[in-house]
């Protein structure tokens, strides 16, 4: 079956937003097995949307719809859909009680023209929006399909992966099954390199995807059952897990690196603490942003000045001076300091030079040392990142927590994950 | 002059990518003077994306067409462009050069298709392409104009910026001139209240960007000259100033809101050092963005347990104990206890809940309180903050960084600003 897209919004049309909502339905179009050939973006203007809507209804089975569902004299698509499809708008008395009971959470009077958002195109379903006042709507007609869905991705993301999701499923005759492998600490031409003999395939497909410090695989089957699309899947995941082991993080779709390693630290009963020079509080804050973090993290040092190292965690005052605060002696040094004065198991810790002053030839711009303190040991690495000085810090950051899950894994020789 | 921008590439369709080239194309063309009423993608397939282009020629003056400019087999929209113009491709000696130059500096050996790109159509201009092999292409043909740009945002931006806005400046007569106002520690819809009677208006037009814990107004006008177009912004920027006093941070496009604040302690000889909790690390990290920020910036503190805000910066146990970590009187000793262990002459700190666990009736998830120490005066203040774990530590973040700059120009009194 054949989709097609189209965002409505004068806001996209200046730039003043950037689409995400066509990347995420045609990412989801495409998981569930449509075929996409064509978006196309439109302001809030009815001659110029209804020629979009008919165009894309002759050469596709459905159209997908974002934007133009709100309160105002702007927003008319749910009007030049439900004209299209010759459908009358008439009041639906759940969705008025729905927004009433929205403006009466949070306190709000009703603007008039809220009550537009209660008309419904005659026969149409209705999508519950559980974080707004616009409805999303499903119309029918002759074998053709419209859904019109609110702009904000707060609104759209959810009722799109609830209720419509489950609903184009039933339109498919195949099933899909997708699973993420995350990994950390290999690059993405290694790992591709790695599994040239599994992307070549078409069923499942294998695809990767470069993210700072991390590479996502996404492996998808399309099968009659989902037995069979799951033990597909199954089949490529257990082979990716037996060439990268303890570098995959997770399996899990949600899962953040942030998080698998707070989870490490807990199931080990191990406490962290953070000394940070040229990251800057970034190991923290990634960290911190774990609910629970609180179980395993004890504090962080942002030791920027020399001074700090030294007064703070104990950076002995002839190391800097010999080898300078950006070094792998110094950098051994914060991540042992920062065990000893916060008695933590583990410690991270960063030091180099993010630039764009301050390189030299032999310690140019993007050197970074992190080191690891795990119960008395300690390993330090040294990088070279590219970029300015926003990616250095990511980078660094990102290879810390790398860094830091590496290190716990092999001092417990632990290798097995969820 | 009407503009469609039509973006071209399998990936935008798959949802591999999101199209940041479409909302800056459109917003740079909002910018000249062009309209815009419809943008396009399609992939990499020859029938289609003539279609697209026919269909765009039809309705507009320029066609804005970006990817698909590669050297591989699929990258095919300048044949498809030049097939539609009827202009042959031809060889063009000076695009070989700068490719095999290309190769040379990163040494590389040159892949035979990639001769593919020195292939120009007739009679177009070429636009040099500093980052990448791709050259850009404009081609004219009665009256209408197409704009071939490579797809990569790192090759395109420059591109765009430095070549082809030129060439079209001349096809409009006006003269634009923008500028943007950013403003901290007021609310969208207070500045929105404030400002209606400017917003109304057409030239210079006046728009509000609501960011996380800002709000930037851009004010656009378009005139015959530029010397009238300058006067019609300074206009308007000097009522804005007028009414939000040290509000504004910076009326520069490309200073953030950390920059002005490491600006501003830098002309007052002022240290600072951060005591963080619930956003453990992101005000250091964003203060320590900034390049330069040693000269002003002494250490961080991450005291998310109550041991560390003991420990580290001396809060008294009996406040915990009154009061809780997430209170009025905690906060302030943070920030005083901050300024005494580092000897900085500034101090911010931040307590609170940023969920989804520890909120009560009395202490609801959101409770914020940020505290700031300028030479031994301090400031506390209690926020209520929307959203999830992370949306509330980056508003408790732009809100630190906010105070930290309302709290220094009220010890100086010192009302000017850039």
């Amino acid at each position: 079956m054949v989709v097609e897209l189209i965002s409505v919004g004068t806001e996209l049309l200046l730039g003043n937003i950037v689409n995400t909502n066509a990347a995420y339905l045609a990412e989801k179009c495409a998981f569930m097995g449509f075929s996409c050939y064509h978006q196309t973006t439109v302001g809030d203007n009815k001659e110029r949307l209804k020629n979009a809507i008919n165009m894309a209804l002759k050469d596709s089975d459905i159209v997908i719809l974002s934007g133009g569902l709100g309160p105002t004299e702007d927003d008319l698509t749910k009007e030049t859909a439900a004209e299209i499809f010759d459908l009358p708008l008439e009041m639906n008395e759940e969705v008025k009680q729905k927004i009433e009971e929205y403006f009466a959470k949070n306190n709000k009077d009703i603007p008039d023209n809220n009550w537009k958002q209660a008309m419904i195109p005659k026969g149409a379903i209705v999508l519950n929006n559980e974080n707004g006042t616009a409805p999303g709507v499903i119309m029918e007609k002759d074998g053709k399909i419209m859904i019109l869905l609110p702009g904000p991705p707060v609104e759209l993301v959810p009722m799109f992966e609830e209720q419509v999701m489950p609903y184009l499923f039933e339109k498919t005759n195949a099933v899909i099954v997708s699973q993420i492998v995350k990994i950390c600490g290999i690059s993405e031409s290694e790992i591709e390199n790695q599994i040239r003999d599994l992307t070549s395939g078409t069923n499942p497909t294998v695809a990767t995807y470069a993210k700072t410090g991390e590479v996502h695989i996404r492996v998808t089957a399309k099968e009659e059952t989902e037995k069979a699309a799951v033990k597909l899947v199954k089949g490529v995941v257990k082979e990716l897990k037996s060439r990268f082991g303890g570098n995959i993080y997770t399996t899990k779709n949600e899962e953040t690196l942030e998080e698998s390693v707070v989870d490490l630290l807990l199931k080990n009963e191990l406490t962290l603490a953070t000394v940070e020079s040229c990251t800057g509080g970034m190991v923290a804050a990634r960290i911190i942003n774990v609910p629970g973090a609180s179980d395993v993290y004890k504090e962080g040092f942002v030791t920027y000045s020399n001074k700090a190292k030294k007064l703070r965690i104990g950076v002995n005052k002839r190391t800097l001076k010999k080898y300078g605060a950006v070094s792998e002696e110094t950098a051994k040094e914060m991540s042992r300091g920062g065990c000893f004065f916060s008695k933590a198991d583990v410690c991270i810790a960063t030091t180099g030079i993010a630039g764009p002053g301050g390189g030299t030839d032999e310690k140019p711009v993007g050197l970074v040392y992190i080191s690891c303190t795990v119960c008395g040991e300690t390993e330090v690495k040294e990088f070279h990142f590219k970029g300015n000085r926003r990616k250095v810090r990511e980078n660094a950051t990102a290879q810390a927590l790398t860094m830091l899950r590496m290190c716990v894994l092999k001092y417990y020789s632990e290798k097995t994950f969820s």
